[in-house]
């Protein structure tokens, strides 16, 4: 009784596939944070020569924005005590975006004086991460944020300064954050002078309907200001939350080689989203990154060696990518 | 300069929050698989009374549909040879649906004789994995589908037929396989008498975007027909790629406690989609799941002694709950 009626198929080779008939995606911008919020979570220094292989790397990658470091007094961080010179290194290579991390006004004029492209200026939406990591309520955060803007214009730079929205998805020391106040937030960045706002699920607690739902009313609200999404895979769900947030049309996303990189103000809160994960979730849907998926894996070894005995982290290199994907196109 | 007209707010306690408003999701199935698919993968041969705590575990973790085994010649699978004696256990828990999976005729008239309420015909989308798992072309295998169906029903069964359609998105012996050629394939189980299809990636090739479309085809056409999906996490997208289904509408989702399985056919496609994985996925978006987190992860590190020296893939046991999941609640 089996009706054939469906299979086997006869088909003319001029059928038309409906992949042919769907428009190229718009390309997705990924920007590597390992050498910022990788090592800045990693205990021991990596010599300045070791660090610019690895922006070197990055660069030869197809990486075109870096977060190079951050610039926090040598005595909290001294890992990333040489951020300066890293930034000169960074700014001479074609084409990228070098950004650093400014924890407050100081960090801010070390930022205007590097060069650097931009500065993320992270502000927490948790109350309790607010105290514990900038060590400030959220509102002198914001009046900090507003005496960055006005030495910038001082200063005249075009340095671009993005706020960086952390723990927007939930905070391991607060729990729960109120999207409504991440939008206050991301609205009073603004009004503070940020040129752009990004949104960081920073301990690994987002899901994916959260993410199209915050993404979705950030948007709204703050246009083509939004800048991108940062990640953690802390559970699993980075790739799902990536996915989440390309659907409601966000096109920037942090990532780090080998998802080195945590928050030291939130415990169990390490991995970053892998750069080569954000690679192949984008090459899988045939969306241009720009990336190498080989060199990515290459550098991610050399940084293991680096690392050695650093726990590394994401999903695609040991698997490798999928005969259905070619490597030139990842 | 700074303007706080939006931060910090003044807020009444009587504010509607938008959660409160959102209606609750309806509940998502998981059936675990990892009776079959998990230890059809792995050389060594559990004993029964293992099989059997397993078993009891998963149904008391709130696992309410699981695959226990798969009727097949015992010389090519031994790890299952005591498949009728596990579903005749199976069928003592109240309210499970108890699933086999059946290669042939042959292995359906076991299923038929063990009482098992629902039975998988894996059927290959791609030509080259059907010929090299199932040793016939497809349409043979479409044919074979067909003399099960009547063969159930000369019995006078109620056992539902579910037919799984393997390597939906690719083959690592094929490469690309042409979703047209899913969706006559789903028609043509159908015709042939399946009550029901599930889709599977079953080498890790899916992405979200290829997810969310094929799935949302395969509903267009078989409406409540289409049981489920069954994702491997091979790469990192397991999650992402179920994200994807459920946002086209899926609602069933086979997952393997502590991520055990892959296919014999399929060199380096280890790992199906880890059942607590899923669990917390549909935790964090507030989709009920009837499942207890905690009691999948004291199963997983009974797994992993049972099954000493494997490797046990997943997520989110390592990092464990975020604080904003009531533990009761997933």
């Amino acid at each position: 009784m089996l009706n054939i009626r469906h299979f086997p198929l006869q088909r003319g080779t001029a059928r038309i596939r409906s992949m042919d008939t769907v428009p190229p995606h718009p390309p997705v911008a990924i920007r590597d944070t390992s050498l910022r919020d990788g090592l800045q979570s990693i205990a021991r220094t990596v010599p300045t020569e070791v660090k610019r292989a690895w922006l070197r790397g990055l660069h030869a990658a197809g990486l075109r924005a870096v977060e190079v470091g951050s610039f926090v007094p040598p005595r909290l961080l001294p890992q990333l005590a040489d951020t300066a010179e890293l930034v000169a290194d960074a700014l001479a290579l074609p084409g990228l975006e070098v950004v650093v991390l400014v924890p407050n006004l100081r960090g801010a004029e070390g930022a205007l004086a590097s060069g650097a492209h931009a500065m993320v200026f992270p502000l927490s939406a948790s109350r309790a991460h607010s105290l514990a990591n900038l060590r400030k309520p959220i509102g002198d955060a914001v009046a900090d944020l507003a005496a960055i803007r006005a030495a910038r214009d001082a200063a005249g730079s075009r340095c671009a300064i993005e706020a960086g929205i952390s723990t927007a998805f939930g905070c391991t020391l607060q729990g729960r954050v109120e999207p409504d106040e991440v939008i206050d937030l991301v609205l009073a960045a603004l009004d503070a002078g940020a040129d752009r706002v990004s949104l960081a699920d920073t301990v690994g607690y987002a899901d994916p309907a959260a993410v199209a739902s915050l993404f979705g009313r950030v948007r709204a609200v703050a246009g083509e200001r939004l800048a991108g999404a940062h990640f953690h895979d802390t559970r699993g769900l980075g790739a799902a939350n990536a996915y989440a947030a390309w659907s409601v049309g966000v096109r920037a996303f942090d990532g780090s080689v080998g998802g080195i990189g945590g928050c030291p103000h939130a415990p169990g809160a390490s991995g970053n989203v892998a750069t080569e994960d954000l690679a192949y979730l984008f090459a899988s849907m045939r969306v241009p990154t720009g990336l190498d998926f080989d060199a990515l894996i290459t550098l991610r070894g050399r940084i293991a060696a680096w690392l050695d005995g650093e726990s590394l982290h994401g999903a695609v290199w040991r698997a490798g990518l999928p005969k259905t994907i070619a490597r030139a196109a990842a």
